[in-house]
């Protein structure tokens, strides 16, 4: 076998391997943080780490690393990885491919330049899906310390059980680890599957992004007044639904026209009292745009502003919470660009492009400099036990991501 | 006292009486079809018309009958009444009120003018409100054969009673009673709380109905793809939320467009997944039009269809469901003409008017002559523990009852 054919066998075996753990019954995998899947999960890791001569070692969050110590000690570390939870009933990519090509990248580096220059820490974030607790990014924010000092204790799952509690179960959160905040590392390096189907419709294997887009996401509450549907004239009734989809329409439309990197999406309704022959009282829905530049999600939110004081009006009132707010994050274009030479090296199909998604690249990119590559997945499809990528693409994936980290740590 | 103080106190004893029946903890009043307390209710009256001197008896679907025999026992009968069942929780007045009025002026036409020339019967429908079976104006129904021969084995109420079942309990549909299903009958006056704010808004006293709105209800089923919020571009999606927002946009507006006596109203609507971060792949909505003019209803229909051709395309379907078409029902001319006069002739404030929810009045004017009469409701509430009408807003409508059965049964 060449060394390709090894990767790419090594790399099919170990998602598969990877994938027996939170196994469920339709194929997909749910691992969801500080339950005992997820335990099993960053142990496994852990001792794939100590197999391939990685010193192993967790945090105070739940992050597991790998760590291949550099020549230069002083020197900033050169972190590579991605999450080990899933969402609940997801696939078997999401996060765990890009902890696992990090691990074979790193691997193969050692054995065929030897001991970097730089540290490498390969990563298994604990936790990025939001899937158990609301709390999102929770292992690549506690490395940056987003989290530092923060009080979780009234933190809760759906289910009632508190997150602190959740955490101790497994002996994290009591000080018996490394805390999980650093200010050691100097540049972070992800490989994911494209949550999204331009690579897989256009035919292509690499995606080499170039920021991930900003998002912002509102709550609109509009609140007239329930009344009979077949007593009240139209002149006299105060329709929420009437309102509401008045404006839903301005929003989309709106979106659509920004340009062509530009979402914007209403995904949830609860319609009270949601009855066939009563005048809707009261109509709540969710609204999520994104876009790569922060400008345009501003522009588009004093649009909004604009469509809401239009249609308000003294019997609906429109009430808007913008309850989140997350700014684009660009990725490393020194970086970025020696993927893309290396692509152009290869021969290999890519492109430049945003995530739409977020990723644990966008937290860390907010701090030191940072890559984030992309396969293919086909359909588009991820959190789905349907995710699937070649292992063609997978290996090209790893192969990129080891050119990356051998330009950060070695050169 | 003089005759209408002793009528105004009756009205308000008895209606006070007929609320102890089915009350609930804040004030309101629920007797859904065989229940215990709807016997009770069909009961009471039942006493009620005996103790007023009327020959009361039951007929197989439990709607009860008071009679006042005629001198011309072979002439059509005049039928006067309403409903004795409730949705849950509503109020007092809704039905039961036209029941208590129509019993109260014929029995002071007994007195005032003695025997009439046409036989009267008073009756308390069994049910009107479609609350507890899918099975609206069964009482009424029944009387004008609408349910003769039908199997009803499979009609459950939403716990899962069988209908049949339900309806032996009280010893009904055995055939121990008399058939529900009636050729005798000559006209039908029917008196109600006004299910809208008219009279109120305009500090009216009596409403002369001239039709009861044509009704057409659809559900509309909107079908796309779910997707990731992020990373499908608006030109890739299939998004059944901004189609189905425009679509609803434009029914509103139209229906609004079309003239003061129509109305359209979008009041329940379904969402799947209904996420704020997933595209919706299908949106379900229901519409209810109404309208006096059968024509404007179906121009109405065509403009849907236009605007489904319009908004349906490869990406996205609409699917329509007209479920249910309900013609519009002309009140009697002649007889909404002498409640006019009687009006004119009291100097009472009044209007004809069209009303724009069901009644029995409804069922009975397709087959006999009928006349609705309307007095006002606070706010125009209906089908609430807040249901209130004045005292003398009562006995209005119970003199202007009184006056078209006089000319019904007497001349």
């Amino acid at each position: 076998m060449t060394n390709n054919q090894q990767t790419l066998s090594a790399i099919t075996t170990l998602i598969e391997q990877m994938a027996q753990i939170g196994k469920t019954s339709d194929g997909g995998v749910t691992r969801l943080l500080y339950t005992s899947d997820w335990f099993k999960a960053q142990q496994e890791i852990s001792d794939l780490f100590q197999t391939h001569q990685l010193k192993t070692f967790f945090d105070d969050s739940g992050n597991v690393y790998g760590r291949a110590e550099g020549k230069a000690a002083a020197e900033p570390v050169i972190l590579t990885g991605s999450h080990i939870d899933t969402v609940i009933n997801g696939g078997k990519y999401d996060g765990t491919y890009g902890v696992l090509a990090s691990l074979l990248a790193v691997s193969e580096l050692l054995e065929e330049h030897g001991q970097p220059q730089k540290t490498i820490d390969v990563v298994s974030f604990c936790e990025e899906e939001g899937s158990r607790f609301p709390l999102n990014f929770w292992g690549s924010g506690s490395v940056t310390g987003i989290h530092t000092g923060k009080d979780y204790s009234d933190v809760l799952a759906a289910d009632g059980t508190a997150f602190t509690e959740a955490k101790a179960q497994y002996g994290f959160g009591q000080g018996d680890y490394l805390p999980a905040e650093r200010t050691d590392i100097g540049a972070f390096v992800e490989l994911h599957i494209e949550q999204g189907a331009i690579l897989a419709d256009a035919g292509e294997s690499l995606g080499i992004v170039k920021g991930i887009v900003g998002q912002k996401r509102f709550i609109f509450t509009v609140t007239g007044e329930s009344n009979h549907a077949g007593t009240t004239p139209m002149h006299k009734r105060r329709d929420a639904m009437a309102v509401a989809t008045e404006l839903i329409h301005k929003l989309i439309e709106t979106g659509r026209k920004t340009d062509v990197s530009f979402v914007a999406t209403v995904g949830q309704m609860m319609v009270e009292p949601n009855t066939p022959n009563v005048i809707p009282g009261k109509v709540t829905f969710t609204l999520d745009v994104r876009h790569p530049s922060k400008e345009a999600l501003v522009t588009y939110h004093s649009k909004i502003n604009g469509f809401v004081d239009q249609l308000r009006t003294a019997d609906v009132d429109i009430a808007v919470n913008h309850y989140s707010d997350v700014a684009p994050v660009a990725m490393s274009e020194k970086l970025a660009a020696r993927a893309y030479e290396h692509a152009q090296a290869k021969g290999l199909k890519s492109r430049y492009m945003y995530s739409g998604a977020g990723h644990d690249a966008q937290i860390l990119g907010s701090v030191v400099p940072t890559c984030l590559l992309f396969v293919p997945s086909k359909n588009g499809i991820s959190h789905s036990p349907h995710e699937y990528t070649k292992p063609e693409d997978l290996q090209i994936g790893v192969d990129a991501l080891k050119q990356v980290i051998y330009e950060l740590a070695y050169t």
